[in-house]
């Protein structure tokens, strides 16, 4: 057999380990698992404990060597190469979800990087020769719904992020990161693994251009910029009764006005642009008290820099507005920003290639949401691949991608991973 | 000595009691005390039940017969008359708080009454006559910010409100009233005392007319009118990055949007009416997630009965234009409403004389937000009385009244109380 042929095709399916993944996808549902079929796993939570001590079992029996970094990272090392000190190929994505979100996103990239592993030591016993390691990785907080802001642990990794402001970051409650992390004994101490050659991401499209034209598999080649505010509008609480109209300060009134400019702001470039509040939280909440405090999230996202720029410039003005009109104080906590980036053609062409071999169709398309190859990005070329979201329905318990779909996935991150491994994790050698 | 001048004046003060109850109401200010000398007591909170515990304590050994009626509001009732039977006269207000409320809000009505009943019986063992017993009550959950509607207790009292309604109110974790006042020992069994032959209650102002114009004590004379509506609406939950914008059905844009126009109802009759939205619970609340629901709270409270009208008419439209502009579904979960009412002359004609007995200057005013009383109103003849709040600050920690303005509303209070337990409870003949 060729060095890139090893796998044995299972008699009648046409496919290796066909179905390998979408059963171990079921069995991380149960982690904070809905009756939806949906699951609440956020970051450092009890579910995301389970699903990390499951995935930490699993990379050990597949003879891996696991690691937990100071923020959480979970890496499995699988020692290839038969040299020491060989380059890394790295893939992986997150354990964690949304509140009521859905059992692929994040969860098919991390087993799917396991059973990659799995099956490339399978050929390293099996007689291929590596020259590069492995390593299947579980990344920190890439939803950003219980800590801000999202792709922490990635962005850790890669030094956009200090790691002791990642684990100073609050949730809600007030609760640090760190504590959350040390309550479900994923504090670690252990050094990360040096950054590696290159960086593969299996995703759900979370859109539904692939389904409408029947592509099975995605090859990302741009990523859509994001400006991300939290914003705190500071008012006085009052009794909502008889305290006068004109000497309110209403927190919740200047962050409703910014609601609705937010959303005006994406009529402007219609389907180039994205605008978003998904989170307000009000103090005290009460039915008879004017609200002293309102913290919003707001969410830009645009095809290009300047609509975006100018859209972060609008958005300013209207939070400046609102919080004039209410008379309340405004305070802007962070900004983060993702600027529009092209992932390098080197990988693509080897992901393009890689989907001829498995006999897939593909095309090249954007993302408009955040991955953790967008991190990684900052440090090496990073390759991410969307298998199709059925109904484009995403942050949501009724996300489903279809167990084929999942197979022809897999199907070809494994040639990916075989390619580069026997390459010394250099795309261009890979693809030749 | 005359019969309504029993109680012996302390040499210097001028003022019988001078201090007691202010003295009282700091002890108080400990159960779910803040920092600020603030108080988060939410009803039937572990801190209520210290401070419920603490009245009971107070109350026997003032000598009242304590009980506790299905819904947790507590009575104490001071044996007075001379024979079984008798009338009852029954003063109160409540304990429980705002979130970050303040320590005179309710409790100085409760308190008031308690330190009434102590000096009434004390008059009874020097020799004074009576002819109607004394009930001193502390209603549960008037605030409505745990539990939805206000005023429930005294609601369920005078018959407005259902007792198994009021028991299955759901705080927003979920948990039923009756589960609440379970775990602090407060789900009763007594049966409430008898519709009184009056009730009056002594609060803080919560505006600022009386400070304004120098005048100590405030009797109201008629309520403003109030409409409440729960609201909510069902979005769906999608990501907020590649859903494109047409697709969304974001149920935060709805909330928004409807806080601008209630906000802006208020406008159409500068001063005639207060609009307000306190309170919006968002899920899933995370900040890449389009919000699948919100859940607010419209209160509208107006001078004349015509504007409320039109104002619940105008806020109904809005909801409606909102939930179609962010093509989402609503429900108005429930609607209160408090008609306008006058308070009877025949209670405010005798606390003005009790004021100018004393020596206070007092005036008419309204009431903007609900009371116990205006409940009341539906079963018996009803006074409120009122002592200045200092800069009008309400339902927020820095509230205050000046401890000379808690005595002063004390004597009118006890004079009140003198005057009608040995008139059966007649405010008419207690006049005289």
């Amino acid at each position: 057999m060729t060095s890139t042929s090893f796998i044995p095709e299972p008699a009648g399916s046409g496919k290796a380990g066909a179905g390998q993944v979408a059963r171990m996808l079921e069995q991380f549902a149960v982690f904070g698992g809905l009756e939806t079929g949906g699951v609440t796993r956020l970051c450092a939570s009890a579910a995301d404990g389970e699903a990390r001590d499951a995935f930490a079992a699993l990379l050990e029996s597949a003879g891996a060597e696991v690691r937990t970094d100071s923020v959480g990272n979970q890496y499995g090392i699988f020692r290839l190469a038969t040299t020491k000190g060989a380059p890394l190929v790295m893939m992986g994505s997150h354990l964690d979800s949304q509140p009521q979100g859905g059992r692929f996103d994040g969860v098919l990239g991390v087993l799917g990087a396991l059973e990659t592993g799995r099956r490339l030591m399978q050929a390293k016993r099996e007689g291929v020769v590596f020259n590069a390691d492995f390593c299947a990785v579980n990344w920190t907080n890439e939803e950003g719904a219980r800590f801000r802001p999202s792709l922490l642990g990635s962005g850790t990794f890669s030094g956009r992020i200090k790691a002791e402001d990642a684990l100073a970051s609050r949730d809600d409650d007030g609760l640090t990161l760190a504590q959350a992390l040390d309550a479900i004994g994923y504090l670690g101490t252990d050094a990360p693994p040096p950054v590696p050659a290159c960086y593969v991401e299996l995703h759900v499209e979370q859109g539904a251009i692939l389904e409408a034209e029947g592509v099975p598999i995605g090859i990302v080649t741009r990523n859509w910029g994001a400006a991300k505010m939290d914003v705190c509008f500071h008012g006085e609480q009052a009794h909502t009764g008889p305290t006068k109209m004109r000497s309110r300060r209403d927190a919740l009134f200047a962050a409703a006005q910014t609601i609705c400019d937010v959303r005006d702001i994406a009529d402007r470039w219609p389907d180039r642009i994205h605008t978003s509040v998904g989170r307000l939280v009000v103090q005290p909440n009460s039915p008879n008290v004017v609200p002293a405090r309102a913290d919003l999230s707001i969410e830009l996202r645009a095809v290009d820099d300047d609509i975006l720029r100018s859209a972060e410039e609008l958005a300013t003005q209207a939070i400046q507005k609102a919080a004039a009109k209410a008379n309340v104080r405004v305070d802007v906590s962070s900004r983060t920003a993702r600027p529009i980036r092209t992932l390098p053609s080197v990988l693509s062409d080897l992901i393009k290639l890689c989907a001829a071999e498995t006999g897939h169709v593909c095309r090249e398309i954007d993302t408009v949401s955040g991955h953790d190859a967008l991190s990684l990005l900052d440090v090496c070329p990073t390759g991410l691949v969307f298998v199709p979201s059925v109904g484009g329905i995403a942050h949501n318990e009724r996300e489903e991608t279809h167990s084929d779909d999942v197979d022809r996935g897999m199907a070809v991150l494994t040639r990916v991973a075989l390619r580069l491994c026997q390459s010394r994790g250099d795309p261009k050698q890979a693809a030749l």
